[in-house]
């Protein structure tokens, strides 16, 4: 007989019922191939102390069994392993994925793969600081308000159980979002030109696809934000880099391509180009919207950064000027709170809308409408304006302490042009990178080697998530890395 | 001279502040050509009084557009609109986009705008009940304990800033998952084999874009899961269906279809099959292990259903037994909690689940780590078990009461099979549940018109979110269309 005792192992602490932990250790070794069809198991009154349980559980856990399909009790012939189940060997998750599935991503994947290693996005691990690459300080959103309005609703569920799915995202938040656009950035979006997505990057992706057929040629600058290019990669887009100077992308290099090459689609970031940081120009601006009409080309204007400017006010955005509805607008409430609240919004053409609802339908059927009820009350209330508000003028003063500590500390080994805005600052190394990466990292504090940049010896120096205490002790572990 | 006073209209209630209110009309008449470049405006004083404001918020307006680069101060000689800018006429977003974008995906999207008038989600319409396709009873849920320990968790990111990101989700929910999957269905899957997902839709369609190459044959029963099936064509699946009888989705059909065809993979839903609610059988269970190994294809196997069991245990699933790797496994907590709380997840073998974080990076970035952690806690407490104990009771009473009201109240005009879990009966109509559903439509109930779920007079009556007397409402306004 097999060694029940050993085999069947129960764990009383476990939320699962013992006669249930029964009855799967016995499924599982049948389907093992550990106990064969047709073999008979021990009575219920000998399994009972076998297993030193009651034999109301043994009972509990055979009927269950037979229930099941997977043994016959028999009156005065006892219990057997069904005899119509074929033999198994056990088998679990390997490292890899059999038959190749799983390997047909590989290709597009090992760019990640390589860029993964230097990721913009830290790991987690113990590090006590971290130099992000532009992140907010989540200690100032208002992310207790958030939460009340967001309790508040949930009450109001548990009196009113119905609710409606809506792909599009939250309907209050629509209008919400339309009356704020327009009144910080002259945009003239109605509710059906809007669509909420779970983060800015979901809405990069659904831009993506409806402007992309494999093989589209697709302009970006260079450098310029990587995650973005690997979703136009990934979807089959052709990618075509112009140079980024301090006025933004070079529009005369655009309309070089645009006279040469049919282009689809446009990727830009007006504020606060990502990674180094410089503001579209106004004139360039127009003439991205000129170039994008004469040869009929979708622009996907990226301004996640709008909501931070300190030494002057933000340009209106491309969407707000004449684009016919050839510009894509998108940006983000996860830097104007927290990246932990995860609600990005895309404006577009209405049928450009109606696709993207049905793309994201089939990404993540929909949000969290809850959440976006109660950011749609903070929009209402001023909370996010206020606190865009009081969070320039912290995030200046943090910025004027980094290019102080920059200039005393580092000033030999760093090189960077002051950002009118934003969360970081582009900061080039005349030291080997992944060297003072290295030395951070012993001693707890990240910083990117530059890898995910694709540029040598530069990085992003995130200084809105840091106080300028912690920032002081950031700064002073590189320093100490010379 | 223009007549400003009605150009530039202002609105000392917005958030916005007047002078850039100001800034802004002026920006905006610039680029709608109303002020032409090189237009003189008029001088500060002159505007102030025109607008009724300070002189000093005319001052801070102009100096705000000539460091944008707008218009030229030049002392004694006035403003005037900067030379440089091209003319422009206005435009907005109209309802189709312009130069094909946004209609290249018609085609795979008519069929979804089809499907989407009989949608399964009801639209957010003044509806009283919604019968809905099988959602939890929010109320039921522990979502207060989620919140508390949200919030907790937000306290002390306020006190430590340092977070790192991982794509694969929140360290301590997957090492929970680990251990629960494990307790609760016998899946022995490690942190490396679980990738954490912006709901169970977002990790089907990873999983699918990772098993799916354009062309590829994929199986799934006839009717099934329509979003599910929506994504494999959008990712150019052969779709190839067999039928789904009162053991699951027909094996023997499954077979057929491998000796004839290369298959890919095939999706199946094990307990309660969207939308008839049957579960697969143990031995068309292993019977599909043989046959993915013998043909080597993937099986999703979506499992989102799991924990709502009535008359005897759930089976444990594919994943807990012999599949080498080739059945990668999608739950959901969405339906365990609440829908807005959007966390499903994905096992499978770790170079595939290195493949899906890349992915879900491209989709969304992460999700929303904190809530993620949040629910860690939950699952370890056993605050989930206890409440999926308690919720499976609640639905079994509502189950039967439904079952109850059908059978004296529509017993002539349905006919069902009680199921033995989940959220749903899958009724067929004998009289037109167009008219059916339209009748209750204006009583304020919303019923699907069975348009989405592709079969004739058939749709799911959902009995887990609406308590008895609810139901007792709604059968009633159903009974009155008769």
């Amino acid at each position: 007989m097999l060694p029940f005792q050993t085999l069947i192992s129960l764990d009383k602490t476990l939320a699962l019922p013992v006669y249930r932990q029964i009855a799967n250790a016995i499924t599982h070794h049948i389907k093992n191939g550990v106990l064969q069809p047709c073999t008979a198991l021990p009575g219920t009154r000998e399994m009972a102390e076998i297993l030193d349980v009651h034999r109301k559980t043994i009972v509990a856990a055979y009927s269950e069994l037979e229930v099941q399909g997977w043994i016959c009790v028999t009156p005065r012939k006892g219990c057997y392993v069904a005899g119509n189940l074929p033999e198994l060997k056990p088998g679990e998750w390997g490292q890899e994925a059999p038959g190749g599935y799983g390997k047909q991503m590989s290709a597009p994947f090992n760019v990640l793969t390589k860029e993964r290693q230097g990721s913009i996005y830290p790991p987690n691990t113990p590090f006590h600081l971290i130099i992000d690459d532009g992140w907010p300080d989540t200690r100032l959103a208002p992310l207790d308000v958030l939460m009340r309005e967001y309790r508040s609703l949930l009450k109001f569920k548990y009196k009113n159980p119905v609710t409606g799915t809506v792909t599009a995202g939250s309907l209050t938040l629509r209008e919400a979002m339309a009356d704020y656009l327009s009144e910080t950035r002259g945009i003239k979006a109605g509710v059906p030109h809007l669509l909420i997505t779970h983060g800015a990057q979901m809405a990069i992706f659904i831009a993506a696809r409806l402007t992309i057929t494999p093989g589209a040629n697709v302009i970006a600058g260079a450098p310029g934000y990587a995650t973005a290019s690997q979703v136009f990669r990934h979807l089959g887009a052709n990618m075509m880099t112009v140079p980024v100077d301090e006025q933004g992308i070079d529009t005369d290099a655009v309309a070089d391509i645009c006279r040469k090459h049919p282009v689809s689609m446009l990727y830009v970031i007006p504020h606060h180009h990502h990674p180094t940081t410089v503001t579209l120009s106004p004139a360039r601006r127009m003439r991205l919207l000129e170039l994008s009409a004469q040869y009929n080309f979708a622009i996907i204007e990226d301004d996640y950064d709008y909501g931070f400017h300190y030494n002057s006010s933000p340009y209106l955005p491309l969407a707000s000027g004449q684009h016919d509805g050839r510009v894509i607008y998108i940006g983000s409430f996860s830097k104007s709170l927290a990246s932990s609240v995860r609600i990005g919004f895309l404006v577009g053409a209405e049928d450009f809308i109606q696709q993207g609802m049905y793309l994201r339908k089939l990404l993540d059927l929909k949000g969290n409408h809850l959440m976006e009820d109660a950011l749609a009350v903070l929009i209402k209330n001023g909370d996010i304006s206020r606190h865009l508000k009081k969070a320039n003028k912290v995030y200046h003063t943090r910025l004027q302490h980094l290019t102080t500590l920059l200039d005393t500390r580092l000033r030999e080994v760093v090189e960077y042009t002051v950002p009118t805005g934003g969360m970081a600052v582009w900061a080039q190394f005349k030291i080997p990178l992944k060297q003072l990466s290295a030395h951070a990292t012993k001693q707890g504090l990240y910083i990117s080697d530059g890898t995910s940049y694709m540029a040598e010896n530069s990085c992003r120096i995130g200084f809105a998530s840091l106080n300028t205490q912690e920032m002081e002790q950031a700064i002073t572990i590189l320093a100490s890395g010379i």
